[in-house]
Parts: C-alpha cells; sequence; structure tokens
C-alpha cells in the first residue's frame, strides 16, 4: 500500500520546524516512502516569486506551498511542508484541499525563538527594521485540533520526533518497524553468546 | 525501477494536446506508473491566480506549470504538462529544471486549429476580442528538437499516440508490454482449439 500524505510544520520562526521537517524526512525515507520537503524559501523564489509579505502575499504563498503538497499527495507520495503558515484560514483551507493531512503544531515560546533567532529575523523585527513579522507585530494564530504538538521550548528533538512517528503510525500513514529494547537485545546477546556465535 | 519524467505537450490551441495528454496518461497508468496530468487551465486557477495573459504573465504561469512537473518528476512519478507554451525559452528552461523531459510538439496548421476552435477563442482573437492570441497576433515558436513530433493535422489520434509511446518507450521510460500481433493471435487460438480447450 502507497499512501501519499501530508505533514504541515506549522509555529513561529525559529520553533524548530525546518530541523524536526529534516529529521522526519529521513525517517520516513528509511521505512521504503518517497517524501519531498517543500521549503517554503525555496517556494519564494520559485512558484512565489515577486509575490510581497503583506498578508495577501503570504496567504497566496502558504497556498501555493498546498498546492504543491496537493500533488504530491495525490500522486501517493509523502510532502513535508515547514511554513510559519500564521493564519488559521490558510491551514484549514490546504487541509481541505489535501485531504489526508497531518498538522503539527511547533510550541515554542517567542522568548525561546527570538533567543534562537537562527536568520537574524527577531533582532531586525524588534529593531523595528521589518514589519509585519509573526509573533513581533503580526500575530500567529494557534492551531485549535493539531494531529501532534511538539513542545519544541523544553523537549529534545528526539521526544518530538517520537510523537510525530507515532500519530503517523497510528493514523496508518506511516509503516511500523520493529523495535526491541536494550532489555530484549541483552538477552539476545547472551543467547548467542552461549551458543558460541559472539 | 520507478523513474520519474515529464511528457511536456506543446502546440497551438486546438492543436490537440489536452486529448492526446489524456489519451496517454491511461497509457502510462494501465503500465503500472502513477502520472498526474497539469492541465494549463486549473493551475490558473490555483498557481497562476491573478496572473495575467501579458508575455511575462504566460511565462510565468508555464515556469510554475513546469515547478509542479519538476516535483513529481523528482518524486518518481511521472508529469504531463499540456500548455500552449508558445515561447522557447520557458521550454527549454522547464527541460533544464526538470531533467527527465520529453517534448511533445503538436504540430497543426493554424487554418485547422481554427477550424475546430473548441473554446471559441480563435473567433474571438480574429475579431479583435482577445489580444495576444498565439498565432492570430502572437507568436508560436516551434520547438528546434522535440523528441516527439506529431502531425495532428492529417494524423488520427492513435498514431500520434504509438508514435509518443514508442519514445517513451526506447528512451526507458516507459515499460514495453509484450504484443501479439492478429496473426499471433490467430494461430495461438487455432492451436487452444485443437487441444480442445475453446
Amino acid at each position: 500500500m502507497a499512501k501519499g500524505y501530508t505533514v504541515w510544520f506549522t509555529g513561529l520562526s525559529g520553533s524548530g520546524k525546518s530541523t524536526l521537517a529534516n529529521r522526519l524526512a529521513e525517517i520516513i525515507r528509511s521505512r521504503g516512502q518517497v517524501v519531498e520537503v517543500i521549503d517554503g524559501d525555496v517556494i519564494r523564489r520559485s512558484l512565489s516569486k515577486g509575490l510581497g509579505f503583506s498578508k495577501e502575499g503570504r496567504d497566496e504563498n502558504i497556498k501555493r506551498v498546498g498546492h504543491v503538497c496537493s500533488y504530491l499527495t495525490a500522486t501517493e507520495r509523502v510532502a513535508i511542508a515547514a511554513c510559519i503558515s500564521p493564519y488559521k484560514a490558510i491551514r484549514n483551507a490546504n487541509r481541505d484541499l489535501i485531504g489526508d493531512f497531518v498538522e503539527v503544531y511547533c510550541k515554542c515560546s517567542l522568548d525561546e525563538c527570538a533567543k534562537r533567532d537562527p536568520k537574524g529575523m527577531y533582532a531586525k523585527a524588534f529593531a523595528g527594521e521589518i514589519k509585519g513579522f509573526t509573533g513581533v507585530d503580526d500575530p500567529y494564530e494557534e492551531p485549535e485540533n493539531p494531529e501532534v504538538i511538539v513542545d519544541t521550548d523544553s523537549e529534545d528533538i528526539n521526544t518530538s520526533i517520537n510523537k510525530i512517528v507515532k500519530v503517523l503510525e497510528r493514523m496508518d500513514f506511516l509503516p511500523e518497524i520493529e523495535t526491541i529494547s536494550a532489555e530484549e537485545e541483552e538477552v539476545i546477546k547472551k543467547r548467542l553468546e552461549s551458543l558460541g556465535y559472539l
């Protein structure tokens, strides 16, 4: 069975969306599915070239990312989008368009995001050099019923990834793999040693 | 083996691009590949909403269709695009972007296309109600080295489709299927009859 779906990461700039998206893509790939990460910045330079950063421009950009995801999902591929996507209405429009849609809310305080400031954008926004920056002078509308909430303020990356993977498995999007615990591994090792194999 | 590729139909309005694209999609699907037809009109209403019909607007639209095709091709799917795509430079830019690209030129005289006029656009263009219509008051730049030329002015649809399928097979994009001739079928039938199976 090959079933397409879209994992949609949303959250403030610096909340860990891209890091989690790329890590998740590796795991999905390792389980035999073909996956593509749709990078909001790449779309900005291609499909959304010339679009501004007004509310309309940003909404349109998010819709376009949604369209690309919908084509991949329709052809039974996995799309992972990582965009701030601050407005609920557009995220929900993409959910309706795509259908098989898993929303992952990267919840992280503004303080922590601003401290990380990976692209130096918060510094500029606080200095007033950038206008309409999400979380500073433009709202971020939290998802009401996301499939997953990862608390990237406090959780380590493995905890967040495991949460997402478990949900994808439970929703029958991702095939489960057999895993054995450290104790089980120890038992197997001893057994093999006693048999002279190790 | 699953290898992605894009079949790009180009030609005047009314030259048979959509008809051939949809028919080709059926054949590709019947051979086990997942294929999506990228309809220029659908892209106009979604990814290219708001884009005008100036040269820039049309170029941008064709580029966006190319981007969608590139995502499908990258995830080992088959994309079929059917757009007039009159300008060589943009078609070639899409070829470079996508890589595994098969250009099919639907060659048909303006007279014949205008006679068919499936959307009533030529009538409007000749009456001056539409400006910049390809073939009437805007140029169509013929492909120099398309992988396939189908002569939709004179050929029937099966002839055109067979040409395209043969090229896709020779380029190792489409798996060949065993076909038997009518004579071979007759021989097999007789043999089965003689053995009492029929």
